[in-house]
């Protein structure tokens, strides 16, 4: 039985509280947050959960083997680097740090104390998401020609972070599961509609060393909610909607084949595919129920998470390039992809 | 009554001499298209019409004032100068012309033959974008924040051309019309996935000396057909779907208001605001048959058309600036805006 | 304050104490059920509220003003008779009874002791009816010519009434409370595909003395979910859908002109106009406050509800009908109109 | 080569001359009509077809051995008949008859005659009604439980027919040629909101011997334009939207499981099952193409239609039916289903 330290009750705590009490393998050992009006409701909840306005204390207890950040990103780094240090296992709220060297020094202390460093990339546990790899390893896609993510709707504003971190966060986490390789450069480009607040309007693209292309929209601003993927396959295509209450997955069988005859110089070299769609059955369990028991799979057996701490290294990388070229109004910037370079 | 020569009867070449065949102002006096069989068609439907292999001949005729160009875009600038040489007025296809300095010559001449040179954004002569321009210009939209459209379907890809100049061109017409200024650069991205083929997949956005942005998403290789722009405006926004068979352009009474207490920095500082939702009745005439009244109009009583020769120089410039944006990875371009510049 | 006591805490249970209890007007005494573990339930939740497993107890308490009934519908009549005998006001859940003799003795119960008798049909109580209902009532959709609800899915078969009395007494209730006058006959059809089980597909239809129509679809066995009703007026009609998350509400200003010209026997005597689409914006509060502020309101002031004993009992009229006409394979019955003939 | 005389050059007829134009078996030998104006569009688009007002000149013509009947549906069994004494083979449209009786005469002169008497229920020429008759004939739908088609729009009021001889004898076509037996019973309401002019809302409900149930809903008066199918069979279901611009029949792979064990008889019978969703690539060709080919056929090789004349013998009983029994408010009516009976 794994003993597990939640960090931070705010939005989403209860949520990483309630999976982990009822996941099988583990139980939570104590909660800490700064607000003790937050306490009182675990308390009232599942009185016997301890609970601490110190998080020290929590991340001293013996009987915690794994800690879950949910705190503000500011002090995912902080939190997570006492953590391991005290060789507890981690789980932490994506984004997993704020910067590329926090995401850095986070995974090389994981490896050197060997303790599992997982981030919540939530999306990468839905049963819509992990279908649509499934048809990608499966190459039942073919190659991957490229990923659109469209995430708008109006409302919830941020004042600390921009809409990138907000939201594209979410579908950069979708694309880095999906995709086998890493992109090598980005562009971005933005706006901010409301004086000295961040962006709130956002465009994404990114580059790859293969002949694919991924982009990704965010808008907090938008009249209508929007959260729809396309992604297109030389065999096969997928809409992916988030919005649609049964068929989420779509899959065309859709494409274009291209004629072998080089003399065809002046004719139509491309000619167009259209058959079945077919939109598979989804499992329901609720993702993060998936996901805590995938890391209480690792803590056990030690395992590397499907969303490591390289993942979290690699959403840090692109999230600090988008920043820096929507300030450059989307000149190019390069993605380090290679591990060893880390 | 207007003479008319049509120059090319292709996939556009009937649609147009049927408007002016039917407009209450001009008479169709010649077609011609290198084509016989081609012009066989236009006998056997509209015998009074004349018809010739060679422009030339159409250029000549003294019963024609007005000659429209609906050839391949590598040759509009040279037929538009022969045209203008002629004292004709000229109504040309878009793109205008293939380059900037072609657009900048073609509308010099214009103005020193004091000529009608128009071009066919035919979008701008749609019901619906004209009740759009309608709420932009009344303000019922507010500060325009932005201009987001998707083109997307499965299909026609172009040997020629990239899907920027077949696809976006609709696009930045719109917007063109729709917005009181123009673009003061772009950064534009796109793959090609056919090798030796232009880019199939492209993205642009357009910057602004005001608080405004733009987007374009174009795709000759999604599953599904998308036709849908967003515009957010600080009073109200538009979601304008051309597939939609009724309700095309639906105005939301949606937005965010700004706490303008200072002190609450740590505090929300927006409130969303929710409202109806109005769909207006369009009118239903062809945008065609609008367009080619405008154009007549323009003729008989030397008017400046609504999608003149400058509109077409800037979606020159445009056009420009995103195959360079784009084959350096979105880095931004400048566009010149300054009339003067020209 | 009301002293407000609830017998049932099963599915509806639960959000009618939360509501009672956060009414400004009302408090929750004491709750009953026959099951230990549901009271346990309640009282985990409010400490403060009473419970117990014999509702005669609660009937008997004197600090209740206010019997909330949400047990099974055949023991509906039989405890609004007991509380109503001790002086209760009722509220009552859907349907009011289980026969329309039970209906009539209960309705002149209340009348007899003064009492407020309101029968719980929630979805009066919605933001997209009450809009409806303000249109209808403003004259603004013009004479109302028919109404059309359809209410499939795949789903909850119950096992000891048809899917009339589990579906289509939602749409009755609408109807009901939408309409001015109630229906004078109707037909109804409807089939069992599981032997031995009620029917899970029916259809109704509603006759008026007025030139209106009343058709009401429901199905168990549906492969899609629809919520959506259609009602027509000489001046606007309406597409009402519960399943649009924000623009439940459209009006469309379209209908038919009728020539006046005598003489144009042969002549299209029908011409159609079509303007603008109009969602209004609706409330967000739930539909259960505004309804339990309402019982309050009328418990407090004396007033009558808007869903009254008496619609109770022309629903009971509808259903009872509807079941005989459904076994003589749509054969018209005549529905009792006049209040006086109760 | 099979020669066809066309009778009546109205809205439908120009679709059937050009199909028999084009189809490989048949040419087109005279067209008639009353309207010369009517004629004069024959000549000017095909010269070689002959033209003339009076059609009995047609069916005396030698090089006709085969007629279509596209006039109004008062005169279709006379003409039909005088065709049929001439040894003609016959395609009417629909609905063949204005009566039974007509009808009934008309199979017999038919058989008596052995000529092809076909009617031209289009809609079962469709790909998609095709598909889904497919995935009924080789049970994938398993047991049909259901046929629920809604048809309704604004506009097109007729005069001299209810809405249920104009819209719903579409769906009635379809469903005659979907299911394997005839219903024996009919249930229809309506109403007419226009003194004196036919029904423009009306519902039906037909019955089967089988534990099978279909209504059609149809009305001119609707502010949106619907015309979408539910079909339920104990494996699968089946949504048919015609109005879909690609995937007009989704198979749904759900249903329920009923329970075995007696014992539970207070315990939920009925699971749920709910799969894949399916959307078959569906066959482009026109309708109209395919039936005059089938045609064509029937009449090369004497094989039987389709859609013979005991479908509009049976289309006929059903529509006489529906308009009796929505004179008397749904009362039913009995259907004759023995062909020997005829």
């Amino acid at each position: 039985m794994i003993g597990v330290g939640v960090i931070g009750y705010g939005y989403w705590g209860p949520n990483l509280v309630r999976n982990f009490v009822e996941a099988a393998g583990s139980r939570v050992v104590m909660v800490s947050d700064l607000r003790p009006e937050r306490l009182a409701q675990v308390q009232s909840r599942y009185p016997s959960i301890r609970v601490t306005t110190h998080y020290e204390e929590l991340l001293a207890h013996p009987e915690i083997d794994a800690v879950v950040i949910a705190t503000p990103v500011s002090s995912h780094a902080a939190i997570a680097t006492l953590a391991l240090e005290q060789n507890k296992h981690v789980l932490v709220e994506k984004p997993m740090t704020a910067s590329v060297d926090e995401a850095v020094q986070l995974v090389a202390l994981a490896e050197a104390r060997n303790r599992v460093l997982m981030v919540d990339h939530t999306f990468a546990y839905t049963a819509a998401v992990r279908k649509i790899r499934e048809l990608i390893d499966t190459k039942a896609l073919g190659d991957i020609y490229y990923y659109d993510a469209v995430r708008v709707n109006l409302g919830l504003f941020q004042h600390d972070v921009n809409v990138i971190w907000d939201l594209a966060v979410h579908d950069l986490a979708v694309m880095d599961y999906l995709f086998p390789s890493a992109p090598c450069a980005l562009s971005a480009t933005g706006i901010s509609h409301i004086p000295g607040q961040p962006e709130n309007v956002a465009y994404i693209t990114l580059f790859f060393e293969e002949q694919q292309i991924a982009h990704v929209h965010v808008n907090w601003l938008a009249p209508v909610k929007v959260r729809r993927t396309l992604i297109g396959g030389s065999e096969k295509m997928v809409v992916y909607d988030d919005l649609e209450p049964s068929e989420k997955v779509k899959v065309y069988d859709k494409g274009v084949t291209l004629s072998e005859r080089p003399e065809a110089v002046y004719q139509l070299l491309v000619s167009y595919r259209s058959g079945d769609m077919w939109a598979p059955r989804l499992d329901s369990r609720e993702a993060l129920q998936v996901e805590v028991e995938h890391f209480n799979d690792c803590v056990k057996n030690g395992k590397r998470p499907e969303t490591d701490g390289h993942a979290g290294l690699r959403m840090a990388r692109m999230l600090e390039a988008a920043d820096r070229s929507l300030r450059a109004r989307g000149e190019p910037v390069r993605l380090q992809t290679s591990e060893a370079a880390v």
